[in-house]
């Protein structure tokens, strides 16, 4: 089939490639003149035949919500966004309203898989109406890891549900992530344990702690097996700050998430004010020394 | 090669299967008769020919270190003592001491796989000498999964390191658990998600999250994707607590860790005493109602 | 000077009496007839004198904004409506805006206290423009317990900062409250404590962990050194989840306070979904026993 | 009476001053010729007529473990050593036995209040038979605040009772501590908020989070509000780690103290290598960039 595919950065591109080599046709824009198939909406919009199917592949928020706005002045009744983005899933309520004003349909889809998805394939979350679904599964298959399509690709449920499972899925990220982090400390703080990144490595295979995740590690430990010139600091890019907002929403106790999330705020600090009270606390009450910095 | 193998449980019964299939012969030692080959300790050491080796696969605590001083008296110098067990890494130095006193060589090993390993293989941490570990490595290629050695199995280090990988093998696994049962009330707790296991299964394929506990989380809800008869009540086998013992002692945050563990604690409390001061106390500053039980 | 009091509830109440102690005239309004001195805010308004000074004690949300909503077309401009409720700080905004649109002024104040605020005074945190806060003052030093006023009130910065304050003053409430539930659970749980109510009375003097909180805990363990009938159900009113929120948005670190308001949460939990899945996960790869609900 | 009081430190110094001004003789002894009263342990035993008391507030382990010994050999039946410092509880029984073989009987006393005991007085926790706290019932009177005896004083338990109860009383304040960090970091992060110090000093009156700690704060922040040149570094004493092993022994969650002791930990990292090996995943499977140090 044809579509629409708007955003070619790192993700964008690779996707593009992924769904043409299933034979489709893919018509790209991006601002970026470089890549661009075409010039502006309006050119991609009028190389499409109706009904047309786009997929948005931008950052949240702005970036998004403006080219979802341009769609819905460009599109015809009867014409589907799916919105692929890292959105946050209440933006996808909202998306689905400017574009339904409009008689035009919206799918939200959360694509996991990184920089390996072009040739693993990515795991799909979906969420919308069954029959919008249904109607862009020749690209959600195109996208989707071989094997049984239930094991790459999800239809959650309704308008958000696609993004909702994404957020849910980086948060347990999060977590195997921080998971895997505490296991390396505790290897290298021990005086009993020559060989910590050996350790990892005889993971890889039959045991429980098996996975992908630690596939990569193993990868990274093999460059350098002692992580030396690593920096601590690590950003985080919104998903698992949402994750936890809706926890603290739901009343539900996400503790490891909380932790591995602290642990990246905590990563890109100087000097943490809240330990700055405890120390000069100390000092007040035990005539404990307090450091200065310099 | 030969091999006396003590401790014929579920694991133990399992492993010795693998090291035969691989062609070894193994001679099992158990107190249920229906399963052991030898009458005693004694008759399981007369059938072994020296330098023996001997797999010792008991409950941590006791009944290993009552076996290891028995196979202390039973055997010769030269011979060697493996304890495959769930051992806390400390009670590695007195066992290795109670037998080189007789000149007998003792390695330890963690060993993670359960009821899978006979078919997949187990993977192996292994801490002691290095000519002992390379006189046992025909019994360890047997029951490391296929595929290069070093992906299933580890020389981690002297003494004790076998256990301390396995240690932390361990609290790495309760982190994951516990990051994949977020992500599990996570998707439950939403009106938007329709299919929570669904979710699950698509993560099986493409995803960042994809890993061995993921795949058998799928055969769980496979079974029953609501989990509605399954209680919260879960035991913690004592891998966990002497890692964040460790940790303490080590000056190592592992928050995740402390997470998971802390919520097993919790999922066996009927009315948590920390939560009864914390209402009464609410009670007294607000005027809260307090609720009481029946 | 004249206040208008809406709202005459468990806290209304209360600061209404410590006001007119103080020789200010106050005029309350409230819904329940056996409470209120006017029939209406109508007749609140006609009976103050102008420039007006109006303080609204009610439940936060819909209520306050209702509220505030009709005094934005009651009041004359220049006068000034106080929220002392336990709003979201991020509703002063919105409350100053519909106010001022009409010239009329508004200060968000955090109150402290709780039932003990009638005779000890109550904490006062505010937010505004430093001229109202100066015309409010005889009202705050009324409420506010005597000593240095700085020790009982402050002016913590402009709209919304009084809320804010107050915010995180419940937030470090929920985490010095869940130290010391932390704390009797530890003495509880020891065979060599003989009386733990004993424990938490003997600090109350001398003690680096005194505090106003700790008298109270002993009120309660007086009544009941056991806190036998005490039920491990414990609400949380929303202070402390916008709270982590915040931090959340903030990338500060919070796991205190996570910790609180997450065993609030599980509190309330009949049967963990977390576990649920943990424990499932546990009898596919170990063969461990899954316990099942009746 | 009459005490011996080993241990002339900051605390011990103090404590002997305090005694004294209470009517009692004591007779210090300490290393440090300068403000020792007799030469060695020998000469303080003779000075003192039995039944000798003597207290040891001397640092925990080895120094407090040899001078137990030597008193041992030095004491005669019926005479009384109370172990004062910062031991952990699970020293007191084997001290106790030490004793008990020589007929000597032997308390274990907390003692809470730093160095603001002196003028304060100081919170006491004791364990030990009924007949040995009796005894020193008139040193503990002068030790501990003004005001009744049991907000000040506990007979907690047997032996280890007063080491155990100590080490919960820091677990809390470890706690008490943090929640404070807490909220003093949420302050200076809002950007609605003129005045953090300012509002911790608004909660010494009237609020529900007032405490000795934090009029400790008020003090710390009147010298610097900003704390600007203050270091995150923050040693722990041990009590923190010891409460933390307990809890993980007798299956008590304790997330709250945990976070208080990793932040600890944390404050003393440069580079933590948890995060190393998080940044340093995030690279393989994301292609997002990772940092390295100079």
């Amino acid at each position: 089939m044809q579509l629409g595919l708007i955003g070619l950065g790192k993700m964008g591109l690779n996707m593009a490639e992924r769904i043409r080599a299933a034979g489709h046709e893919v018509i790209g824009y991006d601002r970026n003149p470089a890549v661009t198939d075409v010039a502006d909406l309006g050119e991609l919009v009028s190389r499409l035949v109706a009904p047309r199917t786009i997929w948005v592949m931008l950052p949240a928020g702005e970036p998004t919500r403006a080219t979802i706005a341009s769609l819905a002045q460009l599109l015809d009744p009867g014409d589907l966004v799916i919105d692929g983005g890292n959105s946050p899933y209440r933006d996808a309520a909202p998306h689905a309203d400017v574009l339904a004003a409009r008689g035009i349909h919206f799918c939200d889809c959360g694509v996991s898989g990184g920089v390996w998805g072009r040739t693993n394939g990515y795991g799909l979350m979906v969420g919308g109406d069954a029959a919008d679904v249904r109607r862009a599964l020749p690209i959600f298959d195109a996208l989707r890891p071989e094997g049984p399509r239930e094991e790459g690709f999800v239809h959650a449920g309704g308008t958000g549900a696609g993004h909702y499972a994404k957020m849910v899925h980086n948060a347990v990220e999060y977590g195997l992530m921080h998971a895997y982090g505490e296991g390396w400390e505790l290897l290298k703080a021990s005086e009993v344990i020559d060989d910590p990144a050996g350790c990892f490595k005889a993971w890889m295979r039959g045991t429980v702690v098996r996975s992908w995740l630690l596939d990569l590690l193993v990868k990274a430990l093999d460059d350098d097996p002692e992580l030396s010139g690593v920096d601590q600091y690590t950003p985080d890019s919104g998903e698992g700050r949402w994750a936890l907002q809706e926890a603290v929403g739901h009343a539900v106790p996400t503790p490891v998430l909380a932790a591995a999330l602290f642990a990246r705020f905590a990563s890109r600090q100087e000097n943490s004010p809240a330990m700055q009270l405890v120390s000069a606390l100390r000092g007040q009450f035990g005539g404990h020394e307090v450091r200065h910095t310099e």
